[in-house]
């Protein structure tokens, strides 16, 4: 018998149909003699259509972030009293439970909080009456004010984790429209295959760098508590993708793959600005400056200065809707630093060959630089990290340099066996 | 400066326009000057939606109650986040609360809880920086458990009534698609007048006998804790209707007029217990049995026995929709009380005249019959309070009833004034 948290996200219950599916196969793992915790989304397009309301009633402004993670919370009330009477109405004792009754409890930072402490007594005492809990996902309590909070996207992953962590489950759950985490996105790579153990390292890679399957917040915390994610479809019964964080020791033993996947990103756009007066302080007053607007920027890439001008190239990426504040942020500084001009570039797309494996296998970018080579696809930015090399591309290039790298390094299956059913729950 | 509480339901709050219209409204009587605070129904169709998704799910089951309180209390937090941010985007701040937060304390009774104590302390703070309060009607928690609750049909203006006595408002206003209390109903009576002033024990009476503008326990609540509530149009700034709890003393003092107005109710279905043995015990057995089912009985007439059978015919009224109860409950009797036959009967209407002068005017019921008698109306039942007097009819008579009695006591106005916008929000 195993305490097992599964997270169901909002395609796996967006109406009365699936609802009812997701219940038997709670009801089959209860009967099988597991402990279960739900965590579950608001249904299908639910926090879409709330967004859309709050924008009509609002207009321009901004509405307050208070009263929106009131609404937007509304729709797992729904979704988790449904769900646990879709399978009370099966004969099995379910009980629904708020973010908060269910202790997740967060700071005051309304849309996208964090998870402080988790008190999961009432859960508990739940699952010793035999009932199911089934918990709201993407919900917290900031204690001090006694407000509803929410974690931001990918929030539903990150309380199954930390739920699974307080209780100290035996798996992390997180079930999803595909089966499982893949070497390559399938729609562009038909010969990906499913993964079948990463470890947390790599799948931190892979997620900030364009796979989209888990939330990278749910994988740090997985990370951090040591607890294991199995990624599978809430549409069959297949094994899906064991994610790890192995000891140092069991890492020393662990036969790692070399690569383990290929990530992409379309996301991206890359600035650079012309004639930067290479003079010191320079990069460090431009970065200065992108940081204050708020802006996470990715890769740099600065060009050798050209001696007799005295002037250099600097490029960045940044997720591509953030370009609006650094064009605001960057035009209050040409005078000072006297570049020539900036150009902004989003047709750029960004390939991320991630293992473990890498570490202590030489030659890999080589291998990596060679396959796009041959592919024609030419190399604008690199970066790499212990385990993870990223290039970026032109946009149009990103896929045949996807499927050029993934065959490359040997990662095509011999027959094509994924099933993608198009876009996931938060 | 007064301090307002203001119930809009759901009709007032069906889209994002009639929210923004309500929220114009708000900012008004904050402009005026004045603290107020607003207890809000969820948007139109919510609940009856809510509801028929919780009928999909479990089939013919039984939803557990608290979940079912779970997925409604949705709709209160829906409607009272949107209200209060487009009253925060029209510069005015705004801050919603759940039931808990307003601290409205109830039994553990899921889908019909009783308040059983105010504890307003977060709205009283709201009000002290200047903000308006927006609250969740129709719920509250269960202490105990830490549990959602929900007050049952009406709930919404139990609350607004309920947080105007804890937090000593001048008023409570509920806001509704009519503009106000009228003498009869204005679809049956296009002459009816609105009334001005009433009280509350005419009001309960009118509520309690087909009047549907103001839900019975509501009217209870500020009986109980001289709550003055004014009910009015949410599409006009015309004065509605205010009723009022006089003392005994100042109800010494009023002039109040013989009769208020006119309910009626085509909801009710009659029962005859044909042939029942007149034995002592008999009646009180067959009530016993029926009030046992859970059913409500209102009226009671039974025939004067007839010596040479030495039995009677007892006839009461009730809910229609509680016939089914009563048929099963009285089926197991048949045995033991031995009478001929049950008749069911749901074609009747009740036509309620009710006025608190009436109580020192005699003569009020021989008005009524004379002027039932001149319309053509046949009587089947009669009963009275003090300050009412109720009798049943066939339900095709019953317009014609209620514009006679209407008429015949002096209520029709000189002209018509009523607008009728239809239904109207829990």
């Amino acid at each position: 018998m195993s305490l097992i948290v599964s997270k169901f996200g909002g395609s796996s219950v967006s109406d009365a149909a699936s609802i009812n599916r997701v219940a038997d196969r709670i009801v089959a793992m209860k009967t099988q003699g597991h402990d279960v915790v739900v965590v579950v989304s608001a249904m299908g397009d639910t926090t879409d259509e709330l967004i859309d309301l709050a924008e009509q009633v609002v207009g321009s402004s901004e509405p307050p972030q208070r009263e929106m993670d009131i609404l937007l919370t509304a729709g797992e009330r729904i979704s988790m009293a449904l769900l646990a009477m879709a399978i009370d109405s099966r004969g099995v004792p379910a009980q629904a439970f708020t973010g908060q009754q269910a202790g997740l409890i967060t700071d005051a930072s309304h849309g996208n909080a964090r998870i402080i402490d988790v008190t999961p007594g009432r859960i508990t005492e739940c699952l010793g009456t035999g009932s199911v809990a089934i918990v709201a996902g993407f919900q917290g309590v900031n204690p001090d004010a006694n407000d509803v909070t929410t974690l931001g996207r990918g929030g539903s992953d990150t309380t199954a984790v930390a739920l699974a962590a307080g209780l100290g489950a035996d798996v992390c759950e997180i079930y999803t429209d595909v089966d499982g985490v893949f070497t390559a996105d399938p729609r562009i790579v038909p010969t990906a295959r499913r993964i079948e153990r990463i470890t947390s390292d790599e799948m931190l890679e892979m997620a900030a760098h364009g796979a989209k399957i888990l939330h990278l917040r749910s994988v740090e915390y997985a990370r951090r508590f040591g607890v294991e994610i199995h990624v599978r479809s809430s549409f069959s019964m297949k094994e899906g993708t064991h994610v790890i964080t192995p000891s140092e020791e069991e890492e020393g033993e662990m036969e790692a793959p070399i690569i383990s996947g290929v990530a992409h990103d379309r996301s991206q756009a890359k600035v650079t600005c012309v004639g930067v007066p290479d003079v010191p302080g320079a990069a460090a007053r431009l970065f200065e400056t992108v940081a204050g607007a708020g802006v996470n920027i990715d890769m740099i890439v600065q060009n050798v200065s050209v001696a007799a001008t005295g002037k250099t190239d600097i490029s960045f990426t940044l997720p591509a809707s953030d370009v609006a504040l650094v064009r605001a942020a960057l035009s209050l500084l040409a005078d000072e630093l006297g570049y020539d001009d900036v150009l902004y570039q989003d047709d750029i797309g960004k390939l991320s060959l991630v293992g473990a494996g890498m570490r202590s296998h030489p030659g890999v970018s080589a291998k990596l630089f060679g396959s796009l080579r041959d592919a024609g696809v030419n190399i604008e930015m690199i970066s790499t990290s212990e385990i993870r090399i990223s290039v970026v591309t032109a946009a149009d290039q990103l896929d045949t340099a996807v499927r050029a790298v993934h065959t490359a390094f040997g990662l095509d299956a011999a027959e094509v066996e994924a099933v993608v059913y198009g876009g996931s729950g938060r």
